[in-house]
C-alpha cells in the first residue's frame, strides 16, 4: 500500500475531482507550449503536495486508533474540503441528505459483500464503542434472570463479563487469568449451561494477543467481540447470534461501532434499556435514528472498498498471515532474546506482544525504534512488555523494518 | 469567512506543514532563476489545488451536521495526511500517545476558555449524541422514585422528557405543543416541584426555532440540552448543574457530545447505568476511559480555535444576531408572503422556520434555492414549511444570498 499511494493518489484525484482536471490544465495552457510539458508535471504532482512524501510516515503498531490504509488517507484527504463536487465536506453532510445517504448505505453493502452477510442480519453502524455493546447485548436479547456463558481469555472479554452482571447472570465458564491469560480452551471440555442465553468470546484480545482459530459451539448463541480482528479474514458470520466491532483497529477511525446482529434477536429489549442501546430503534431506522458519526461511517466505506480491492478478504488474510509469520518467526529464533507468552496454536495475527530476557533492555528498546520512526511498541501498561499491532493497514515493509531492527538490536546488545 | 479562507490556507500550510515549504522550495530551485517567480507562484497556489475554488462551495443551511468554517476545513485538509509532522493523521495516533493527549487537552483548555467554565465543572467529550444524555442525566443523578421538572418547548424537549420515564419520575410542568412549541412560558407562572431534582430545558429547538433568551431559576438544579445553539453565545455556566451538546451544529462534525457538568453531581449513579454513560469514568479518566471520537474531537479543537480568534463568544453572537436580524426582517416585511411561527420575543438566532401563504409554492422554493446552491433549506419532515439553520459558520453572505433570493422569488411568485 504505502508504495502503491504515490502512483494510485493523483489519478484518483483527477477522476474524482473534475475541478483539479480543470485548474491543471488551465495552469498549463497559461504557459507556453515550450514549456508544457515541464508545467504539466509539476502541476499534476502539486496536486498532492499539501501532504508530505511517504518516506515521512511513520510505521503506526498503535492498537488503536491505528495505522489506516495510505490511499484511503489520500482520497479522504483529496475529498475532505469538497467530496466529489457536493461543494462541502462529508462533516457538513446533513445526515438524511441524498450524499450521505449514498455513503453509509454503500459503506453497508460493502461491508456484507466483504463478509457475505446474509439478509437475515442487520448492519448496525453505532457509537460507544464496544464497551457500550458490553451492556447492549444483554441488554436487548437477555432477560434479568437469563443465565449467559463468558469465556474470558483476556481482559477485554473480563469487562464485557462485569458489565453484564447488571442486566443478566453470566457465568466464567473458562478463564485463561491463571495463565495470565495466554490461550484458549479446548472446546470440548467446556462446561457450557444448555440454558444459558448466550456463550460470549472476545474473539481477539487486544492487550494479551490471543485469538480464536476457531469457534465454539454454543448452547443457543454465540456473540463475539471482534473488535480487533474484525475484516482481517473471512468470518462464517451465520455461526454468530451477534458480531460486534469498535472500527479503530482494521476498518476505520474510533467512534464508530460495528453490530452485525441477527434479525430475530432484535426487538425484545429490556425496559431499561436507553434509547440508544436498543439495536430494533437502529435497525428500525438504518443507523439514522438520530445523527449517526458521518464522518467515521465514511472513512470505514473508503476503508471497505480499498478491502475489496484487494481481493476481499481471502487475500487480505494471506497478507496478514505473512507479516505475523515473519515477526514470530523472528521471536522464536532470537534463543530467548525476544520471547512471546502466547501459546503457538493461537497467537494473534493483529496483536504481538514480546518481552526481553533482559526487560531492563525493553525502554531503549521501545526508545531506538522511535528514533528509527517505528512508534507505539511499547506493551500495554496493565502486560509491560512490548506489542506490536500489525492490523490490515500495517504494510509488510513496516514488519521488515521492525524485524531487521530487532535483529540489529539484538546483535547490539545480545 | 468564506473569503478569509483563500488568503489564510496557504499561509496556514506553509507554517503547520514545513514539509511543504521544502517542498515548494525545492521544486522552485528545480528552475531556472528566470522561472522561478512563475513557478514558485503555481506551487503555493497548488498547495490548494486538491480542493476546488471557494465559489464551488455551495451555502448550506442544513440543520446539522451542518456548515464547518471554511478556513477549518482548509486546516484539516492541510493536516489530514500527516498532522503537524508527526508522520500520521489524527485519525491513527494511539489515544493515549503525546501527540492526541495534546489535542484534546487543548480542545478542553479552549472550550473553557470560550464559556468561561470554572474548575468546579467537569469537561466530558463522549458519543452518543443529546438522545444518549437523555438516559444519562437521570441515571447520573437521580433515583429510581426521585421527581424532576422538564419544560418541553419542541420536540427535543420531548424526547428528553419520554426517556426519563425510564428512569425518575419525570413531570412536564410546560409544555408548548397545544401552541405548536412556537413559544417560551413565562418563568414566574412556572408550577415547579419543590422536591424536583432537576429542571431540564431545551435551550434551542432546532426543529421549532424557539431559543431562550433567559433562564428560569430552577428548585434544585437546572440542566440544559444546548445542542443547537452552544457556543453560539456566552452563557453563564454556574447558573447550571449540567449542559450538554452535540457537537454537530456548531462546534464540529457528528460523533461528539460535551458533557459540562457540576462535579458535586458526579458519582453517584444508579447501579443499572452502564459503564459509558457513568459520568464518572469518563470524569476520572479526562475522556479517556476507553477509546474517544478522536478525530470529531479534534475537529471541535480546530472550531475552538476559530472562536476563540474570531475574538470569542461576545463577537460571535454580534455575528449572529446580525445573520438572524435580517433573515427575520425578511419575512416579517414580506407583506405575509413569508411567514415566521415563533413569538418574535423568543426566535432562534441558530434555526429559522418559515412557511408560505401560498403553500402550493415551497416545493418550487427549495428547488429554486438548491439550483441557486443554497441548499437543505426544506423544514424538517415532522413541521413541513421551510427551515434555514444559520450556524456560526454559516457566512453573513449565505444569508444575504437567500434574502436577496426569497425577495427575488416573491418578486415572481407573489
Amino acid at each position: 500500500m504505502a508504495t502503491s499511494a504515490n502512483t494510485t493518489t493523483p489519478n484518483t484525484l483527477l477522476l474524482k475531482n473534475p475541478s483539479i482536471f480543470k485548474t491543471s490544465t488551465s495552469a498549463f495552457h497559461a504557459f507556453p507550449i515550450s514549456k508544457r510539458l515541464s508545467i504539466s508535471i509539476k502541476c499534476s504532482h502539486s496536486a498532492t503536495v499539501v501532504a508530505p512524501p511517504t518516506q515521512d510516515r511513520v510505521f503506526n503498531f498503535a492498537a488503536g486508533p491505528a495505522t489506516l490504509p495510505e490511499n484511503v488517507l489520500r482520497k479522504a484527504e483529496s475529498e475532505l474540503y469538497n467530496w466529489r463536487g457536493a461543494g462541502m465536506s462529508v462533516m457538513e453532510m446533513s445526515h438524511r441528505g441524498k450524499e450521505f445517504m449514498s455513503i453509509i448505505q454503500k459503506a453497508e453493502s460493502d461491508l456484507r459483500k466483504l463478509l457475505d452477510i446474509s439478509d437475515d442480519y442487520a448492519v448496525l453502524f453505532l457509537q460507544g464503542g464496544a464497551t457500550t455493546q458490553f451492556a447492549s447485548i444483554p441488554l436487548n436479547i437477555c432477560k434479568p434472570q437469563d443465565p449467559v456463558d463468558y469465556i474470558v481469555t483476556g481482559s477485554w472479554g473480563d469487562k464485557a463479563f462485569k458489565e453484564a452482571t447488571k442486566y443478566c447472570k453470566p457465568k466464567v465458564i473458562w478463564s485463561g487469568k491463571s495463565d495470565k491469560y495466554t490461550g484458549i480452551p479446548d472446546f470440548n471440555a467446556l462446561d457450557q449451561n444448555s440454558d444459558s442465553r448466550y456463550l460470549h468470546i472476545c474473539a481477539n484480545e487486544t492487550i494479551h494477543g490471543v485469538e480464536f482459530k476457531d469457534y465454539p459451539t454454543p448452547a443457543a448463541l454465540l456473540v463475539a467481540d471482534m473488535s480487533s480482528n474484525f475484516c482481517s479474514k473471512p468470518v462464517d458470520v451465520s455461526k454468530f447470534g451477534i458480531i460486534y466491532a469498535g472500527a479503530q483497529k482494521n476498518v476505520g477511525p474510533s467512534g464508530v461501532t460495528i453490530v452485525i446482529v441477527r434479525k430475530d434477536l432484535i426487538g425484545d429489549a429490556q425496559e431499561i434499556t436507553p434509547v440508544m442501546l436498543d439495536y430494533k430503534i437502529h435497525a428500525d431506522n438504518n443507523s439514522l435514528y438520530n445523527t449517526p458519526p458521518c464522518y467515521g461511517i465514511y472513512m470505514c466505506g473508503l476503508v471497505f472498498e480499498d478491502l475489496l480491492a484487494q481481493g476481499g478478504l481471502v487475500e487480505v488474510e494471506k497478507k496478514n498471515i505473512k507479516k505475523a509469520q515473519i515477526l514470530y518467526d523472528a521471536i522464536d529464533e532470537s534463543n530467548g532474546f525476544y520471547r512471546s507468552p502466547v501459546e503457538k496454536s493461537v497467537r494473534s495475527l493483529m496483536n504481538v506482544p514480546f518481552t526481553l530476557e533482559k526487560a531492563e533492555l525493553e525502554a531503549e528498546f521501545v526508545k531506538e525504534a522511535a528514533k528509527e520512526k517505528m512508534i507505539q511498541l511499547k506493551g500495554h501498561r496493565s502486560v509491560g512488555g512490548m506489542r506490536a499491532s500489525i492490523y490490515n493497514a500495517m504494510p509488510l515493509a513496516g514488519v521488515e523494518k521492525l524485524v531487521a531492527f530487532m535483529k540489529d538490536f539484538q546483535a547490539r546488545h545480545g
